[in-house]
This record gives C-alpha cells, sequence and structure tokens, in this order.
C-alpha cells in the first residue's frame, strides 16, 4: 500500500526523499488556490517563478498575463496580484493565455520538489482532482506545505489531513506523525473549516490585508474538482486525472 | 504579554531568534523524560552529548555514570541506556553521581539552542515546573520538540500543547500556527493520552523495542513536579523554580 507523508514547511525537505513520488505542493492562501483558479478559468499554462524580475521579464519576452505579490499584498507592475478573483473578473480575458506568477512561499515549494517523479498542485478547490491522480498513479505521495517564510501553517496543514482522509482506503495514512497530526486537525476544522482557520495568525493577517472573499473562495472544496495542475518541463498544465 | 511558540524540529530552528527567549527543549521519548528522572532522583547534574566517543570519556575521566542508545536501543558498553528506569533501581546509586548522556535527537536539539537566555528540560513529567519557570521568567518562550531524525514528532508536539495551555493566562499562545496546533492535539489527546500516542509510528517503534513500562512512565504528569534541568556553563542541573 503507498503511504501520504506530509511535509510542513520546505526547509524540511532535504529529510524527505522525493524520487518515484507524487508531491503535491500546496499553498493554500493563495498560490496553489490561484493557480488551479488561473487554469480553471482557462489559463493555457503557468509559470511558477521566485523573483519579480523573472515574472515581469516573462510578461515582456512572453506576452504572459503577470501576476505576483510580495507578504501578501500585490506587488506594483503587474497585470495581477495573488488572488484568485483577478481569474474571476469578467472584463479581463484570460482564457488561452500564458500566466507567469511569483509568490512568496508556494513557486519555491515547487522548485524544491522537482525530484519527484509526478509534480501536481493541491488546493481545497482541486481536493477531488488530487485524489483521484494520486489514486491513479498509486505511488507514495508527499503533500509539500509551502507554509509561510518556512514556518508550519495550519491551513496547508488542514488541506494535507483532507487529501489524507480522502485516500485513506487506498494509501497507508497512519505511518506519519505529520500525517495524523494533519488528520486529527482536519477532522477538528471540517465542521467549520473557515471558522477553525480563522483563528490562525496568518490568516488573520491575510484577512487585514485584502477583502476576506480570497479567504472563503479558497476554502470551497471542489470548485475545480478535475483541474489539475502538474509540472511539465517548464510550467504547470491541467491535465486530465 | 510574552509569547509562547513551538518549532517541531530542529531542522526549522535557524528560523527562530532564540536571543532574550526560554528554550524548552523536550524529547518526551526519551532524554527529556530521562533527564528529568535522573535529577529528581539525585544525580548531580547531567552532561548532554552527542557522540557515544564523548559519553565514554566522560565517564572514564571523570567517573560519570553513562548513559547511551541509538535508534531507540541502549549502546553497548555504558552503564545506563535512555531508559528513565535505570534511575529507579533500588539497586544502582546514582545519588550524588554526574551522568554523561548522548541520545539521538535530544542532545543535538540542545546543543541547537544555546543561544537562548535560559535553555531548560521539559517533560510530562516536569511540566509544572517548566511552566512555574517560564511564568517566573516572563519571557517569550520557544518549545524545541527534538523530534525524530529531524521528523515531527507527536508526542513533544503534544507536551507543548500541555504547556500552551497551562500558559494560557499569562502568555500568548494564539499566535503562531504551530502553538495553535499543539494545544488543539493536546486537547484531543488529554482524556486518554497514552491511547492517543499509541497511534504515533515512533511510539509503537519504541513499544516494539522496549517494555511499555517506559512509555507509561514517561507520561505521568508532574511525577517530579519541582525538577528543573536548566543548562548552566556545560552541563544540567535542577534547579529551584
Amino acid at each position: 500500500m503507498p503511504k501520504l507523508d506530509i511535509c510542513f514547511s520546505p526547509e524540511l525537505l532535504p529529510l524527505h526523499d522525493l524520487r518515484g513520488k507524487v508531491a503535491v505542493i500546496v499553498d493554500i492562501l493563495r498560490a496553489s488556490s490561484t493557480i488551479v483558479t488561473a487554469l480553471g478559468e482557462g489559463v493555457s499554462h503557468v509559470f511558477p517563478v521566485a523573483s519579480l524580475e523573472e515574472c515581469a521579464a516573462l510578461g515582456q519576452q512572453h506576452g504572459c498575463l503577470t501576476a505576483a505579490e510580495r507578504d501578501g499584498l500585490p506587488a506594483v507592475g503587474f497585470d495581477l496580484g495573488n488572488s484568485p478573483f483577478g481569474f474571476l473578473d469578467a472584463g479581463r480575458v484570460v482564457r488561452g493565455r500564458a500566466l507567469s506568477i511569483s509568490t512568496t512561499n508556494g513557486t519555491a515549494a515547487l522548485r524544491q520538489s522537482l525530484a519527484a517523479e509526478a509534480v501536481v498542485v493541491g488546493a481545497f478547490l482541486n481536493l477531488a482532482a488530487v485524489a483521484a491522480f494520486a489514486r491513479a498513479q498509486g505511488r507514495d505521495v508527499l503533500v509539500v506545505c509551502a507554509g509561510w517564510k518556512g514556518q508550519f501553517c495550519l491551513e496547508d496543514t488542514v488541506f494535507g489531513g483532507a487529501l489524507a482522509e480522502q485516500l485513506s482506503d487506498d494509501f497507508d495514512v497512519r505511518g506519519s506523525d505529520a500525517t495524523l497530526a494533519a488528520l486529527h486537525l482536519w477532522q477538528q476544522a471540517k465542521p467549520d473549516l473557515a471558522g477553525y482557520l480563522l483563528q490562525s495568525a496568518h490568516v488573520r493577517r491575510l484577512n487585514s490585508l485584502e477583502a476576506s472573499q480570497d479567504f472563503e473562495f479558497c476554502l470551497r472544496l471542489d470548485a475545480y474538482a478535475d483541474v489539475l495542475p502538474r509540472w511539465q518541463t517548464d510550467r504547470l498544465v491541467a491535465v486530465s486525472v
């Protein structure tokens, strides 16, 4: 039976051997939720990049839409910030365009996970797609929580617990203490996910920075239940599960 | 109001600034429980060391009792393993003797935390002493979980949650997601601590290695309620709180 493990921070990735595994990159607030939304709304592919410069360069050279934030706020000089609502605005054409996105934590987590056999992006918005992909692969899964500047984040962990619960019939989800803890936290959070996560300092910070509509949106379970962003060569594309 | 934060692994210590803080080193199974027991049973002071060689050398040169384990098993050629029962055996004189102890995870966590203003050792056995010390100091507290080879450990985390609960009137225990998660896990574990922790892979491994009496003993709340091991110069000594 394949195993599901959870890495609470990119800082702990050196403890894991990713080879042959499926890496699920999670940055619920908001990079992974925004990438799922972008692909769900018809963006053709996504370049996640580390620096604002690289993000801007991709926009200028390849005509990508550009999205960037720093410390939770939209960065100046880019088409979009890191809010999923940027892709839901009817006045902006996103379908068929490429997106270049720079984020504080999510991009770094993804870049550090490329040794995995398959790298996909997970969010509450596409939980079912991630679970279906993991089942179809039948490989060990490592959920890589982007965290907040390397620190443990409640929302990414709780997502890991939700995925573990979905996969508990087909995967060993009791072999690591991290997965056990995430499962328990998810079970506590599940009856009122938004209320639970509003305790988090990080979530409160986000809510003070932008409208809380982002937060509510990012918690919608399976709003894009068939959108699975998968890393291919140098970009994320939506693949069928 | 001072803040209580929790570091789930020594690997995450570089993210924390320990200066001016109280560091509480936790390795419930079993280094911190054993050190508390040793000092509670009259050992004069403890030298925690990283290597078996250093541990043996302290025994030969300074006549210390020596205690060492590797991967959960007693190491060959030392007076004791890492079981607290080594200090409870009526046939062995420990009172007044110094102890040199080498452990897989606990020593490393302690050595990496020496930038703190005060470094103490915490276990369920001396929870009240740790809480009283933290209150008396009135400084920010960082609970440093030794973990298992750098990985997140349920039992150390749950101890962090128990300490946070005890200090919740006097400390900010809601400012970090790690502390919130630990509090929630402790609240789940509290009604049946042993049963809860028996889910852990690490705990099951320990129980398969030695008698489960160690495990039960290490969970006894406040069996040494006034024993506080504190780092002084080059050793741990029991200080009054």
